[in-house]
């Protein structure tokens, strides 16, 4: 696996794929969250629960990025995070992060999102202080990275439905795993 | 209300409205069908409560159709149903539908999906017989029409995940309920 042409800009790939309208998937989404708080009743079960469908997403979604994207193997982890928030977030969402807070030996950083479609018109009552609503996200971002061999954290450091100015995901570099080649080049 | 400058075609819309990735669309309705069949065990119960996500949907997504497709008030059922599949459909979903299978007295019709981005790589395991995966769909015509005075049974009669060789909803006109207008024009 060697880069070939270079990665494809996110604005390049999103413009190329199929897409579906944004308010209908906002408002599926949150008809996964209301129906899981319906079921599940403990809002900390919610966040599990969101967290492990974007785990479920994030595996599958990676095959998708690795294609559209031109993106092969990342050099480091900081290559990685600025993957996920140029062309990643671009891609899927249409929207653009950025990253910042880069610790001193570049395995943890945040995301920042400053638009977010998944809380389009949403609101949380009191009785769902506590709730990460965009917890998917951080699973996808796990799923995904595990598929390229990084164990990940994901958390929520900032989050506009609790007042914060914007959204920002922690993420966490905690194991690379080399990755092996059970296959000759040539198989 | 009246019709101004005529409804505004559905890849007009779709091409200015805001967007996602449809596979991560997909996914995502996967996993909430795989979530309801954890949850809920019988699959009877499963196609109700998609039903029932799906009709809340509705109700707002009405709202996001007749503010961007420009179309105010369908003269009759028949005008309703095109309108869903020529413009809804694509405004949401990025595909076109066709009508077909009229009765008589013009209060029952089919709506046909040749191409239909929820089960795009979906399988139905031999567990999942009797599930209508997409009943999301049913749901939502359900809502959006209810909240234009028509109260309508929506049902699958072909499926593709079962054998079928297109998506087909019956879509039957039960009662139209007079508009009421409870403010005058200037209000």
């Amino acid at each position: 696996m060697s880069r070939a042409s270079g990665p494809r800009s996110g604005d390049a790939i999103f413009a190329s794929v199929e897409r579906v309208n944004a308010e209908l998937f906002t408002l599926t989404y949150g008809a996964i969250v209301r129906q899981l708080l319906t079921d599940l009743e403990e809002v900390e079960e919610v966040n599990k629960q969101l967290d492990q469908m974007g785990y479920n997403i994030g595996i599958r979604l990676i095959d998708e990025f690795l294609a559209k994207s031109n993106v092969s193997r990342c050099v480091d982890f900081k290559e990685t995070a600025d993957m996920i928030a140029k062309v990643g977030f671009k891609m899927f969402l249409g929207v653009t992060a950025s990253v910042t807070n880069w610790d001193a030996d570049g395995t943890c950083c945040s995301i920042v999102l400053e638009d977010n479609p998944l809380v389009d018109f949403v609101e949380l009552p009191d009785t769902c202080q506590g709730l990460y609503y965009c917890n998917i996200l951080s699973g996808v971002i796990r799923g995904a990275l595990e598929m390229v061999s990084m164990k990940t954290e994901v958390t929520w450091t900032r989050d506009m439905l609790r007042g914060d100015d914007a959204f920002e995901l922690q993420v966490k570099l905690l194991k690379q795993v080399p990755e092996e080649y059970p296959y000759k080049d040539d198989d």
